[in-house]
């Protein structure tokens, strides 16, 4: 018998995934990313469950890639370069299906979150990180620089601090990574844990279906021109009003009451 | 008689308009909307006005749209989706007349500034804040997303921190506002007005021509392929140092003396 | 004789370029223009440069256009309109070289780095500044809007920031520059040399090839849409992972030993 490699639990519409290959720093293996898009694509059908958080069992959150894997893949007749080419197509796949997801999908970053394992943090909605979490695309380190890791860093952070980051090999502080705009909270090791889930509690405490509509509605209008951006987005609250819910939500606050949202 | 939605006050330069609908906290009901619409209307061609302010009377600068009109529409055949996207297309286009204003337009937000009145600081090119001023955009928490504000919002600051504030509808402060990039300067409650008024000098103080080319090259170039934009703002350049008052200007600088624009 | 205009060093991989007109606070002059574009051309070519430093002799880093001899173009038939459209498209072209250059560059900046001078220093790829340093597009002071400087500023900073500076003309302290995004290391006045030395060092000592097809594919996938984003830097990675000397960055890290890249 095996553990599996992604544990789930699901708490009245919170769904925490850990990672649960501590022994490698929860590695992204061709194992890892298959369980991952495993639960991805579960979830994405999965209308009970409201929001998710993803964490790291053990020491760290997430190490990046599996470098042993990724060296025993040498062997092949090509030297691994079908393998790396499939490995980074995947994994890149995994990345994208985060936005993707309906559910807004927090990141709960102890420890370390390196190279891929810092992509797939920059790549969730929202992160969390305890005060004593450091943040590296440290690849250029060992000759191989982090430029999948790069897309998601740089459309979370400034450019410069980016390139610092990919050039130097060298952490970014939780607090720093909240200033700059990577973290959204910082909070004590002990603490971390009860911070994400009352943070996922308030996002599931929301009407599902506004959250799931303004979640695809934000990574539409993303770098689109402000016109087309507000034609879009026009039509989404234009339709987001006509719901009965909204009416009732509307109708409550404007009667200082709680929504009857059943 | 009524008092006007919008006072207007022109002071040597700055125009000072102030929403004036403080029983309903400066909400952009149809009438407000419209009175905005021809505030800037008639600003964009008004030569004398040099920078503009906007701020709210009463409480806060501005709440958002009004839910109790936005309820009675849906007595409608039709519940109220013809209203609805009308709304939010007349909306759009006063949000979007800001930039297009050649005047610089500074938010002077006091209270709240929350929904489609966050949008509505969003959208001016600069903003000073009371230091107990908050900006929320909170729609999610009566099951209206507030997928048109996200747009102003998410040409401001990084995107983890406008995606916690629309699905956790919880406010951020004037402080942490200004360290991502929303706000431009904090100011304590009795003193805001002095401060936004005095950053309007400022401006008023400048060669107007300067400015307005410098506006409108601002939003031309953003976004830009960095060729692109280096040559479209190149030309603006030139242009700009041809006139007489930047010989002027520059002769000045040179002769350490003050230039005559008259 | 005259002493050259840009002053170069190499040490151990470490070019330090030194703008060398201090008593015009290192204005951008035609010859200083063709000075660092003659520079750049030489490093583009130049396997044995790893790394950059571009520092100004003297009070400033740089202080902008040469103002002087821009007053002086308007003798001529057209008033200056064809040396003016000319001086901003080799200047674009001396900005465009810096990101498009093979290797990481650094601006180290002490005194002011203004209007032109604030544009070289938003250009390079990493920024340094004395704690006393300030950054200013103040063009707008004498009736020239910084107009292309602004291209270089609204690729570093939030928009916001931007506009404040372009349109008061007032500084930013190095402290400021940091938050927002423009800085990456602030450090007092006399150690910025040895601060900014260390900080390249630090990237000299990377393997120069992932470094390079690192800064390509940095700027290559700014600004692209996720998947095309993702599709580009797949490659790299892949094609990284190829080499030689990464495949042993690899082993040497799994064996918990150095490198050997000789």
């Amino acid at each position: 018998m095996t553990e599996p490699l992604i544990l789930r639990q699901d708490d009245t519409g919170v769904t925490t995934l850990t990672l649960n290959a501590p022994a490698s720093l929860n590695a992204l293996s061709d194992a890892m990313l298959d369980a991952l898009s495993a639960s991805f694509a579960a979830l994405a059908q999965d209308s009970s469950s409201r929001v998710i958080v993803l964490r790291g069992a053990g020491r760290a959150f997430c190490a990046g890639h599996d470098l042993k894997e990724m060296q025993a893949a040498r062997t092949a007749a090509d030297k691994g370069a079908a393998r790396f080419t499939d490995l980074f197509a995947r994994c890149a796949a995994v990345m994208q299906a985060i936005p993707a997801l309906p559910q807004p999908v927090i990141a709960q970053v102890h420890g370390i979150a390196t190279a891929a394992g810092c992509q797939l943090a920059a790549s969730c909605d929202l992160v969390t990180a305890a005060s004593d979490a450091r943040f590296g695309v440290n690849g250029v380190n060992i000759g191989l620089f982090c430029s999948t890791p790069m897309v998601a860093l740089t459309r979370k952070v400034p450019p410069a601090i980016a390139f610092e980051m990919l050039t130097t090999g060298e952490f970014l502080s939780a607090d720093r990574a909240r200033e700059v705009g990577l973290v959204n909270r910082v909070a004590p090791p002990d603490s971390l844990d009860a911070v994400t889930q009352a943070l996922a509690r308030t996002l599931a405490g929301k009407l599902t279906a506004a959250v799931r509509i303004g979640k695809r509605a934000f990574y539409d209008q993303l770098g689109l021109p402000l016109d087309q951006a507000y034609a879009r987005t026009g039509q989404v609250m234009a339709e987001n009003l006509l719901w009965r819910d909204t009416e009732e939500g509307i109708a409550a606050f404007l009667a200082k009451r709680k929504p009857d949202w059943a």
